[in-house]
């Protein structure tokens, strides 16, 4: 999407053709910074430190990351331990371990010195790929965000559709579009007036740095809030309809998403707003039956009890929240049960939130089940 | 309560006996200030600025507050003036309208020489009155608590009873002891092994800064988290009751309190936790037959969009986490219905969330209402 104008996306080849430049979303809302990945530590170290962030890019991340490893070393072990020490840097997000098989199975039949090009070739087409996925989803999430215009039609006052959103699902956490920001984009580029309300996501505040940045950047109206403010907004009929995203999907509907995504579909579904969940398919891991059976990531405690932000000087500083000896625990997701889940958004179309649904639209599936 | 092992308060009269001083809040958890407050002007800034907060805390200060008017002036107009000032102050606390009350009724029938002492007096009594009713909340509170831990009895693991807490509702938002948090000092003190998941209470961030400072200082075990984690520890068995405060609760039992309860009690309903509301009687507001009667504060959105803490060589420091040109909202409170609340904590016992809850221990109110 745009960038002062520009169109822009979060990762790319290098024009030297030997590295990989990315967004370091860290620095973001403040500094527009361009970091190099040269190496496979390079890589691994942008995902582990989140300096790329989101289920689809650290996806295409990693595969560039196995892109890079090939380039130092293609032998068959310096792959796997490459393999290895990228799967190891974010448990949660399944389109890692996703992004990574497909790698290996482009590599593993190739003599070593055919492995460098061959990688990045498939890394640059599971990119594509994914921007490809988010323009579908866009194309899906449209007319759920025509249809809330058209419920609106009539009633007083503000005629903007409003759309509450958790963290970042926009495209600084894919390659492109984003997942739940792309019906938004696509509406707002539609000229459909609408408004997001952007939950700041406490503890890393990547609603209220990363969501709220590239929607000022495209234009589009929204105002950031407390993550505790949702409820008290749906209450109040402020809230038309919510959109997240995902970072896993089990085969039952069952949606792992950033902590907090919970609390809002609880809330939504007390006052019937309608909840959706966008998500490129390769999220949807067809192996679990439950969410009870996602790995929870826990993080490092320091991210609730200190916060990072700039000075009216434009200095970078962190500060310390919490008193001195007063323990922190900090889980980085839930899991939303199918049940609170009115549909998901995915590059096929809209289903319901179930096994049912999801089958239906991937039938291809249902032929593995009975298999 | 205790701080570094000396029993503290909130507010008390100066030596000088002519000005209060209190906790600054504020500056809490780093730095412990007292400041002092010698005019009604004093008085009206520290509610507004929050250097005092927490509904009984705030009647009290105002209660003082009174007192300081009448000893600059004690006539008629001034004190009528020095009233609708205070009352402005905080919209949505009903103590405070409550203490201005019991001032003027106090005052009204005396001559102005006479105000100044009966003043200083009768706000010394609201603030012992609030004491008493406190630990009249710790007691009726800790069955509760050992219910909770005779539930546990058998379980597995971790026999500490879990509880869950969201903003400050303990001594720091009180004159002693706090309401939410009574119980648990006095489970504590009777050594019931607990552990209190501190909700940091975004925007001003009062349990990651004050309840946690005050349960550090008074040894009671604690883990500050996200307000985003509840959810996700709820769904896990990890919370065996929440106890929140409240500024203001309806003759029904629907409870306004910091923005974000009505989450943490959808999360609990659907769980199967109790949830516990803890409330001095002068917080029922008997006029009020639904929680959408309330009017719900709006702060400064700066509040949101930027945050304060200190850095590592103690320097306090404020720094911006959105981007500049991103609007922010910031709604103070909301109201969580009856029908999510287990039970109402008073200081004459525990009640159902409800009309006729509430009327069952406070009889006196039937009368009125059949007048």
């Amino acid at each position: 999407m745009n960038v002062s104008g520009r169109p822009m996306r979060t990762i790319w080849l290098a024009e030297d053709g030997r590295s990989v430049e990315i967004i370091d979303q860290r620095l973001l809302p403040h500094e527009l910074v361009i970091a190099r990945l040269r190496t496979l530590d390079d890589a691994a170290h942008a995902i582990r430190d989140m300096a790329v962030r989101g289920a689809p890019l650290i996806g295409a991340t990693a595969a560039y990351g196995v892109a890079l490893a090939a380039a130092a070393d293609p032998s068959d072990a310096a792959l796997a331990g490459a393999v290895d020490m990228l799967a190891a840097t974010r448990p949660t997000a399944v389109n890692l371990q996703w992004a990574l098989a497909a790698m290996r199975q482009t590599l593993s039949p190739l003599a070593p010195r055919q492995r460098y090009e061959a990688a990045r070739a498939r890394a640059s087409e599971i990119a594509e790929e994914d921007v490809a996925i988010n323009r579908a989803l866009g194309e899906h999430g449209l007319p759920l965000i025509v249809a809330a215009q058209r419920r609106k039609n009539g009633a007083k006052g503000d005629d903007r559709v409003q759309i509450l959103t958790h963290c970042n699902a926009g495209w600084l956490a894919t390659v492109d579009w984003g997942t739940a920001l792309a019906p938004i984009y696509r509406a707002h580029d539609e000229g459909i007036p609408l408004h997001v309300w952007v939950d700041e996501t406490r503890p890393r505040n990547q609603g209220a740095s990363l969501t709220a940045w590239e929607l000022l950047q495209h234009g589009v109206p929204h105002t950031v809030i407390a993550d505790n403010a949702g409820g008290h907004l749906m209450r109040h009929g402020r809230v038309d309809l919510c959109i997240t995203g995902t970072d896993r999907t089990t085969a039952t509907g069952d949606v792992a998403n950033k902590i907090g995504t919970y609390l809002k579909a609880l809330a939504a579904h007390d006052n019937g707003v309608p909840f959706y969940v966008a998500l490129p398919s390769p999220t949807i891991d067809w192996t679990l039956d439950s969410g009870d059976q996602v790995p929870i990531e826990e993080r490092d405690a320091r991210e609730v009890t200190h916060i990072t932000g700039w000075t009216e000087t434009g200095e970078r500083v962190e500060v310390r929240l919490t008193p001195d000896g007063s323990p922190a625990a900090n889980y980085a997701f839930d899991v939303t049960p199918a049940r609170l889940v009115t549909g998901l958004i995915t590059e096929r179309g809209v289903c319901p939130a179930s096994r049912e649904g999801l089958l239906g639209l991937f039938p291809e599936r249902r032929e593995k089940a009975r298999a």
